[in-house]
């Protein structure tokens, strides 16, 4: 078998070209880059007005089914998909998440992708990048010391002091500040009330800044958020303490896309990365619309497996932002249909075609979920080296069961030589004119309902159960005029069922609704159906331990 | 009178080169500076190494009266300055500190100099500039994270819990935050105990970026960071715990200096800001000998009057750094002098000689401080619109009194052309080869006689008083090693006393020493003498109120 580099060898041997150049292949003038370094810059914010009135390109959504420790590899397929779709001569843009600070000094930082289907600079990605999450956490944060400063200097909004729905955050695993006891030490540091942080990726600052169309959409959002309630109930917003326009004002940078490049020079947009459990787990509107005034085709991909990923991006993003995908790609691997059909992981590097044909229902289920939304689907076995050839094909024919096409991808190991099959079926399906996409509820359903036929028609669960202070809550929202939102599901991305436990395609589960959050700026209704951890902690061994510079200013330990 | 445009107007007005052009003048190559933005640049670590062997140019050090509520201009000053030498035709660099983003919402922004004397773009300096601060934050509160996390997973090291000494930080002005209780809600959270929150620039973290000399350096020193004590008092460091790695590596683009440019296209080196009470006041090490490498000039400042900034500057910055200044200007206005001589701030505007003359005595002490080091002197009175010639004609004749000369400037109207003049007068200094630098004591004197010394010597006391438990403290810390190391002073900047309000040049004060801390990373022992706030709050009406982005995208309320 012939060496196999590791993900950080490949991206420090990539020939990078000059951020510039990478901006001119898609008509984005020097001045309107603004540089972080020569292999990062910003797309200006007039550019982007600029490119209003042109013609879509087409968009491409890559989904998975649900995530198993054997691993799928969407990002690697999405980056894949945009170098196959340029190496076949169309003008491909791929558009994907930042990732998060904190979480790299506890485990091992992401690649943006992986082997020769990756995002360069990865170190940057991984550490500041362009600041955009340090500005979040400020805009978050400046809220949250003018709450508390509204509520020292007398409180003329009525604040009810212990109904203040705003917490702090910070880009960090750190679980000492989960839980807090703040304004201790008298008088001159304010009232002492529990709250806490969680991670700047769970931030509403975060989903709002991903959902806005340009800054006055950001300022009008920002202003939405509700920071605590009145005595009475009535809800008390950002804006009513003035913070909207200085919190917009930290954003300003941050709203633009970000564009750096494939290790094959083709542009990739990273903009934004909300959780995608109380959050939508899209990257922006903003790089995904620009993308589309820039590109004949545009890739990108949600977080986790379709259940929560692709119904988020459809239900939310798409809807909110009226995008219409013209194809998706559900990204599946033998190995992990093995996983799904019993295999354990120190049992997969050997052949099992049963396992595999067994397995295969929970992409199945994906596969028959997306064309619920009216999109063309194609899925994309992504190629590792112990499959065999007998398991590949139980995939293929599986998937021909159900009037769908899956094909072999070996991006990893080839980059976009190895997956030009897939981009040339991606460019069948999207332009067919067969897609016919439309949201899965309409925004009049009732919130309950809404929750119900994800429920049902997704996760082909059997009931959804709430408390009557849940559907009360809902009720409440409803009659305030919040009943149009979209809901945001908060739910294990293991199973179709709240067990992770539960592999396969489950039928007949209960969903149980722990609990109901509105963010109101990012405007949707978060639904909890588990324990949510939105400050992650670090392990007894964090990974920082072993990150430094080594002499030649490579970071080491990282990856 | 002819009509006076505010800094921002002036400011927006400013014809800006290309961040690459302003480099090319103190040659250094496009590839070498690292773009955010076509205004803001970093200076590459491999560059500023290649400088290593060439001949230094001449520093010169802005410092200061005692502030007043009348301003003085410190660092329009230090940006006229460095104009003004360019325009005799010297190559010269201004060396100034980065602004702390988290005050601006609550009182306005400071502008980076003022009038037709500034560093540009002012609203990027106000703001998240190249991302420096929020590496620093990232850095320190990752410490404090593994500190938590080391004692949750068994405490290894032995921490006392309740002795742990490392707080967090945040670059924002949130009371609620200097003292809380963390780690509440269980067994997953870890152990309950009292911490808190310092804003950013009083992080040791940025002391130690600010005087270190490389990467190499800066680990060691976050390194030897004491993070906290055992039941047995020994230091637990950070090293300890193995941070020092994983904070180099997020500080690694934070360590190389900020290039901008001043209103006439000069360079200007802008890095670093550590608070000038708890720490040292000054731009980084970094930054400055860099500077002297590029350039004939090197203007810098430090913070507060000449017996803080100054005494720090050269007591802890030269010593450590290894650095000769050439000269210093102190900088004065008649309507500080004014205010020194009883004048109440809304009657600065009358004429009154009598009062400028009483209030010399401040500027004089001052100016025999600053030659106590061995260092040539020259005053420049900062130029007012109210200030009439005869009060200018009284400070210059005390100063000529002092043997020193006083020079009018006018580079807040006029910019470098109105100060001209000065320009001149320090290079006469700088190149007379007068300079005779020493620092006010040596390495071995012990702790609490160089804490007399700084009192007697500058601020003029008649004693230093201090508890035992202080006096033991120092000596415990000089039998651990840290006794050659300087004194950091923290005391009210508006006095030579420790009293605020004692204005003029009181001698025979009191100073008392209420608490020392050993910064065993940066390399020096703060000793405090009056209440000093490391986390600041916000007014009744912050200014975050009126800031917002206006319709042409140009931020409004921020200055």
């Amino acid at each position: 078998m012939a060496e196999v580099k590791s993900d950080i060898e490949i991206a420090r041997a990539a020939k990078k070209k000059p951020i510039m150049e990478i901006g001119a292949k898609l008509g984005i003038p020097a001045e309107h880059l603004l540089p972080y370094g020569h292999d990062k810059a910003k797309i200006s914010a007039a550019f982007i007005a600029e490119q209003k009135g042109r013609k879509d390109g087409r968009l491409i959504l890559v989904t998975a089914i649900n995530p198993t420790p054997a691993g799928e590899g969407k990002t690697t397929t999405t980056v894949g998909l945009g170098d196959g779709l340029n190496r076949i001569g169309k003008k491909a843009v791929v558009c994907i998440r930042e990732a998060s600070l904190g979480p790299c000094f506890g485990v091992k930082g992401g690649a943006a992708g992986g082997g020769y289907a990756q995002v360069i600079p990865m170190e940057d990605m991984n550490l500041h990048f362009t600041g955009d999450f340090h500005a979040i956490t400020s805009a978050h944060n400046l809220l949250a010391a003018l709450i508390d400063n509204h509520i020292y200097w007398g409180n003329e909004q009525n604040i009810d002091i212990r109904r203040v729905a705003w917490r702090r955050v910070m880009d960090m695993n750190d679980r000492a500040l989960r839980q807090i006891v703040g304004s201790l030490g008298g008088v001159a540091n304010g009232y002492p009330r529990e709250t806490g942080f969680d991670i700047t990726v769970a931030s509403e600052v975060m989903a709002i800044l991903c959902l806005s169309t340009d800054l006055k959409d950001l300022e009008k959002r920002l202003g939405n958020i509700i920071i605590a309630y009145r005595r009475d109930k009535t809800p008390v917003f950002a804006r009513d303490i003035k913070a909207d326009g200085a919190m917009t004002v930290l954003l300003k940078d941050a709203m633009q896309p970000n564009l750096v490049q494939t290790l094959e020079n083709n542009p990739a947009f990273v903009h934004g990365g909300p959780f995608a459990n109380i959050a939508h787990g899209c990257n922006s509107v903003v790089a995904t619309t620009t993308a589309l005034k820039l590109a004949d085709y545009v890739v990108t991909e949600a977080g986790f497996g379709a259940d929560l990923g692709a119904e988020k991006f459809f239900d939310i993003k798409c809807r909110k932002a009226g995008l219409k995908p013209d194809a998706a790609v559900i990204v599946a691997t033998a190995r992990a249909m093995k996983m799904n059909g019993g295999v354990k992981k120190e049992d997969l590097g050997k052949e099992n075609v049963e396992a595999v044909r067994k397995g295969c229902a929970n992409l199945g289920r994906h596969v028959l979920n997306v064309k619920k939304f009216g999109v063309p689907v194609v899925v994309a076995i992504n190629h590792f080296i112990a499959d065999t050839e007998a398991e590949i094909q139980a995939v293929k024919d599986y998937v021909a069961t159900l009037g769908a096409e899956a094909i072999l991808c070996r991006h990893w190991a080839q980059g976009s030589a190895g997956i030009e099959e897939l981009a040339h079926k991606v460019v069948e399906l999207a332009e067919s004119g067969k897609s016919q996409f439309s949201p899965l509820y309409p925004d009049d359903m009732p919130l309950f309902e809404k929750i119900e036929t994800i429920a049902k028609s997704i996760y082909h669960a059997g009931e959804v159960i709430a408390d009557k202070s849940v559907r009360d809550q809902l009720r409440t929202w409803e009659e305030q005029g919040y009943g149009t939102l979209p809901i945001c599901m908060a739910k294990t991305q293991y199973s179709f069922s709240t067990d992770p436990n539960l592999r396969g395609a489950p039928t007949g589960h209960t969903v149980p609704v722990r609990e109901v959050r509105l963010s109101a700026g990012a405007g949707f209704v978060v639904v909890i159906t588990g324990e949510i951890m939105t400050m992650p902690g670090l392990p007894r061994v964090p990974s920082s331990e072993k990150i430094f510079l080594n002499d030649e200013g490579f970071i080491e330990g990282l990856f």
